[in-house]
């Protein structure tokens, strides 16, 4: 009866489309949520916004507020959001009035709770429509609802609620959208259990910044000039940035489980260095090659490490959360409500960029941007006075995509004046005028090209037209949600126990947030001993490691990636001793997985190590050809020698494959190898020798009561594992104990019982191999983390 | 008589030492040139500078002024000069007029033409000395004469002027030192012929000059600042820079002889260059350990191919050449005004960094300064207007020389504040105070500790002075001088005939000179047409290469760099191809000299290249050890692998060294490359194969008459060589002739003759292997430079 009405006062005025021209069909908006703060702030706003960008373009709408509460108390509450609607300046007074009055009366409250309620509002649509002769075109549901409430409300839809066949459902959801990979991976599989996914619509609402939104379009636009400056050749480094003044002051018990990284950087920040990052579809616009695209670029993302990410918390954090939380005084939060990370891509275009992601709360002032920072190439001979920045290369180059606030005070695009004009859509950005005298980025805003949007739209509105438009491109999917949480999710957990550095709060920060890059890594540049959060530990400090004895021998042990990262320097000096008294240094070193992380760490952070030196040999190696993914030199060769300059000639992987194929006995591989080794190691005696320790106490690949290589003259050996690959070849027990220096290295939880009972047992190399390694001449550590130590 | 008068005055005056105290002996200058424009200027002033910090120290000196002009006329000559020497600031006005009475009553006049005048002047020393009952403990001979004199004067002077034994001979030796490595050799044998090493003090007055002489000692001294910084991890760039405004007006008869590069570049800069690129010896002021760190730095130094260079020249100087010269109206001069050289050192700390060495006539300022520029690894989370220079890590972090003129007007030493407070040493240096208004090299002179000296000192005085000290690092020694032109002449060569940019001179220059590096290249930021300077050739433009037809294929041709950069990008984009349809990239490569080039070209220039994706394949190899020199794959290692990433597997290194032999037949190398190209190549097909040609008319290491791989099934074969080593491993002609495409290189006149003849004969593979090759279902193009083609 209501719609009745409404369609006559529609008809009445004149003015608005008739139900004949309303071809299109009818979609019926439904608002869970509808009295929530988020629906209140920005979501009926849009609602109305669309309806009055659309009303006249061919679709006729009807709008569902729903909420738990009851229909009267409800009605009550939505109906006074609705009277506060405002009307935006670009709209002429008379109509908007006008068309705010059809907007409450097509408006309606429901109270959504129960199977039952969820059937009788998809009957009254249906009902609705029936009388007025229209056709269904789809429906809307925008989940404005705590996260928990998501299973029960899509069971409810997907059961009892959904259109018709030949009409269209978009359910619209709000994050969080879980807080880790494994409750994100959850999530998702019960929504898909009730929508498909292109059903869907994932709220990131910075997609619907304005500033956000045109990063793709710009580089499509201006592919002519960015073609051969967007990459690691021209880019010297990117910042992606969201800094707030508020705090988490009245949140806490939101941001106590989130935090900064999980509120800000895995979302937000994330789709905006993806829009920087992927590679341009030839169509910007098709949202599944857009998607295809940034999954690629998730795909070269280097994995995040504990030293990737600087941490701090607001001192009054901790007091906030003790007062809102009802926690005792002595409660320690380790929720950072700062971070600083480092990202890098591994792709070809970016490798070596520093992408630098930051936000936090209780800064000194409010911004949002995304800038490129071109690296200056140019000399420039005319001394600085006398250079104009339109012209002289050796002013600074950046594009910046200004979100809002700060000293601008609104969106923009900014390009520098001495990199190109670029090309903007015509209609919807303009060149600001008027702002000459800010200084943004260390130059005057004269020195810019500066763009801003003709009409400034909230990126809500801005999603509640893409939604009604379908367009995917501006919504997150599963895929795209789930690569993000796995890239995020390792960092996550190595930082759970990470100190945070305390900031006073505003302006009084001063430099005590700054951080610099070194190595891959970052920290703070102001150093600080006393205003660590450092949560209290059983174990032993996490950034010290032990020196002891284990089994006659010195025991390193620490955390596993301190652990590794002592490892590491000491296979570096041990490496520039040898080499300076030998002038080379030869290094053995062991398959499996242990050592990927120690490669990986040589590669990128020891930049001195003398490569060109060194001669790297295998330990062992299954009988599988080299490129499979099983060979242990594929690994050495993937994680390590891909990335550093050894010379060909010192690389000496095992000849596993001759003739074709693999161990041989006939094909006298083992002979070839100790050959090699006779002809090149001073008395074959190795400088250094990397060894791990399996559960059954093998090393190298000699395994308990095997034939070969526990004793006799043989240097290289063919064994027999009892895990696939059985074959093997190995060096053998008297060769490696003629090294002048062993390292076994002892990672996990797995090894604590194997590390137990070494510590008891004597020489017994046909029970356990890894108790003959005993260099006779030689030197012999043991690097143990905590978790094989202590269990 | 002379004498005596003067130390019979000395005694009056009393304040000077006696005889007794002079116990170290005495020293004759002899100053050659005495009333040149130099000793005018400088040298007279330096000498008296000397003479009043010396006089009491011990040694007695005696000034002989000389030159080829009579006795009177040259007496009156250089008294004149003697008169107008000048009393220091820092001097108490009695204390210099009373020496310099007694510096003038020191000096004598003497005509020095023929070998008695030596003669004599020797004679008259020694009669003098013994008259006074005075050691000999030093002469030192000052030419300051053109480089023409150089030989008489050193033959006169070994023959007939030295010391008695004892006593010290010290050769002081002015610029230019030879105008290439040939003529700097020829000089230096000659000079080598006369005096020992020790005796002789070659002038680079720049290391007189306070600032630059003072960088090794300021590295030394704060070597615990600068060790974790200086290297290139941390600096971004480093310019070296002597801009001058004058011109070559009057100065055009020597100065189109050398030309900027020759006149400031190939000694003042580089020196510059070597202080900051050496190694730091233990102890800086021994001029041997200096030596030799410097000769290693100039080892690392990358050579410089003809785009590492930017020329210019000011307009106003073909008129002045023209006039001053007497040449026709015609003559178009190629002596570069302006030159900005791009400059990389392959040595561990330095790969990668940009130095800019930059210096020009007729420019916008004078200034010369040495400036380090530090990478801003930081990210400052406070905003811009609220950091401080001292603590902001991400204010600009720069160390700078400045030798002089410019916006400071004085010798200084800059260190930006938020790097660290620099060790100077006491009573040398003082921070400089109320300069504070200025702004250098894009900050306020506040963000800087800034230095200068405590007395300013010419650096004529210093050198002097240096002289008198012996020591021997602030002068420029036979082997430095050498390598300094090893690493020049080549650029010098190449750029002989390159064009320059004409420019107005002055601030008019604008933009006009500023230029960027790319690739390892530098260029003009700002394009041009019209002005560029290009002298007339016979030849066919340098700047294209012609595009024909040879043996019914395409013939493409240029000067060999523009052929090489053409051929390497052909290759690139093949590659690009090939791998977006095959997802790999077979590529085979022959060995020689001539692929060096096109080598190191792809190694520096081609960022791009799907190294990953691409199998390397040998053409041919020696039978020698691939670690032998000799080696073809030796080579592309060297040149090409060692700098580029291709996964190890991809590597494919012709199997010539087996059980420990060399080629031979039994151990079935061959067979084993062939099987390794079919099991990886589709149909055994190479997508590129890139052949050069013998004089003989070979390719691969097919010789005329070969026996084998002109023909037959076989597709390795082994070969034998008219050459050494005779032995040679081959890929026969009917396997290239599988390839896809096919790229025969030919550089250099020796080419010429069998070019012309391959012109000529039809299919001949017995006679001329080369002719065999004929792709029967691939392209083959023919890349041969200007040399080979017209001889």
């Amino acid at each position: 009866k209501m719609l009745r009405r409404v369609l006559c006062t529609v008809l009445f005025v004149g003015a608005l489309p008739s139900l004949a021209e309303a071809s299109q069909g009818h979609i019926s908006v439904v608002l869970l949520g509808a009295t929530g703060d988020l629906a209140k702030k920005y979501l009926w706003q849009g609602l109305f916004r669309l309806y009055m960008d659309q009303v006249s373009n061919g679709h006729s709408f009807t709008f569902h507020g729903a909420a738990l509460t009851a229909l009267e108390p409800g009605q009550r509450l939505m109906f006074d959001v609705l009277k506060k609607l405002a009307c935006p300046p670009d709209e002429p007074p008379n109509r908007c009035a006008v068309l705010k009055d059809q907007f409450l009366k097509l408006s309606q409250y429901h109270q959504l709770k129960t199977a039952e309620n969820y059937t009788a509002l998809s009957r009254e649509i249906e009902t609705l429509l029936r009388q007025e002769g229209l056709k269904e075109a789809g429906r809307i549901f925008y989940f404005s609802v705590p996260p928990f409430a998501y299973t029960e409300i899509a069971r409810h839809i997907n059961s009892s609620c959904r259109p018709p066949p030949g009409a269209w459902l978009r359910v619209v959801l709000e994050k969080p959208f879980g807080h880790d990979l494994e409750s994100a991976q959850q999530l998702a599989a019960e929504l898909t259990s009730f929508f498909r996914e292109e059903e869907m619509y994932r709220v990131d609402h910075y997609l619907g910044k304005q500033a956000v939104a045109h990063i793709l379009p710009f580089r499509d636009q201006n592919r002519q000039f960015l073609d051969p400056i967007w990459n690691r050749h021209h880019v010297e480094r990117v910042e992606i940035v969201l800094k707030e003044t508020v705090d988490a002051k009245g949140r806490t018990s939101f941001y106590e489980q989130y935090g900064v990284i999980r509120d800000v950087l895995q979302n937000h920040l994330t789709e905006a260095l993806m829009f920087l990052t992927m590679e341009l579809p030839a169509n910007v616009s098709k949202a599944e090659e857009v998607l295809q695209c940034k999954l690629q670029a998730f795909q070269s993302l280097r994995g995040l490490e504990k030293n990737s990410a600087v941490l701090g918390q607001y001192q009054a954090y901790a007091s906030q959360v003790q007062e809102e939380l009802q926690k005792a005084q002595d409660y320690i939060s380790t929720t950072p409500t700062f971070a600083g990370v480092l990202i890098h891509s591994d792709s070809l275009r970016w490798e070596g960029v520093p992408f630098l992601l930051t936000s936090g709360k209780a800064l000194d002032e409010r911004v949002g941007y995304v800038r490129v920072l071109f690296k200056n190439r140019a000399y420039c001979t005319q001394r600085e006075t006398l250079r104009d920045a339109g012209h002289s290369q050796c002013k600074a180059k950046q594009i910046i995509f200004y979100i809002g606030h700060g000293a601008l005070n609104t969106p923009a695009v900014l390009v520098s004046r001495n990199l190109f004009k670029p090309v903007m859509p015509e209609g919807g950005w303009r060149e600001a005028v008027g702002l000459s005298d800010l200084h943004v980025f260390g130059q005057p805003l004269s020195d810019y090209y500066v763009y801003s949007p003709v009409k400034e739209r909230d990126a809500y509105s801005v999603l509640i037209s893409n939604i009604y438009h379908g367009r995917k491109d501006f919504f997150i999917t599963t895929e795209n949600l789930l690569a993000s949480w796995g890239f995020w999710t390792p960092l996550l957990e190595s930082i759970a126990h990470q100190p945070l550095r305390l900031y006073p709060g505003g302006v009084e920060n001063q430099h005590l947030l700054d951080f610099e890059m070194a190595s891959g890594e970052v920290a703070f540049t102001v150093a600080e001993l006393v205003e660590l959060l450092n949560p209290s530990r059983a174990m032993p400090s996490d950034y010290k490691s032990i020196q002891s004895r284990f089994r006659q021998n010195p025991l390193v042990s620490a955390w596993s990636e301190e652990l590794i990262s002592q490892l590491a320097s000491d296979i570096e000096e041990t490496a520039h001793r040898t080499v300076a008294r030998s002038g080379q240094f030869h290094l053995a070193l062991s398959g499996g997985s242990s050592p990927v992380v120690l490669f990986q760490r040589l590669a990128r952070h020891h930049y001195a190590f003398p490569w060109e030196h060194t001669h790297i040999w295998l330990v062992d190696e299954r009988c599988v050809p080299l490129t499979d993914t099983e060979s242990n030199f594929f690994s050495l060769h993937k994680h390590l020698l891909q990335n550093v300059r050894v010379p060909y000639f010192n690389i000496h992987p095992m000849p596993v494959h001759l003739n074709q194929r693999l161990c041989v006995e006939e094909d006298r591989g083992t002979e070839l190898y100790a050959k090699e080794i006779v002809a090149l190691v001073a008395n074959a005696s190795f400088d250094l020798v990397l060894l791990g320790v399996g559960t059954d106490g093998h090393t190298a690949s000699l395994f308990p009561q095997s034939e070969n290589g526990l004793e006799g003259a043989q240097a290289v050996v063919l064994t027999e594992s009892p895990v696939k690959p059985h074959q093997r070849m190995s060096l053998s027990l008297p060769l490696l104990n003629k090294a002048r220096q062993v390292f076994v290295l002892v990672l996990g939880k797995g090894k604590h019982d194997i590390f137990t009972l070494l510590s008891r047992v004597g020489h017994q190399p046909r029970k356990w191999p890894v108790s003959g390694v005993s260099p006779s001449s030689g030197q012999l550590v043991w690097y143990v983390d905590y978790e094989a130590l202590f269990g």
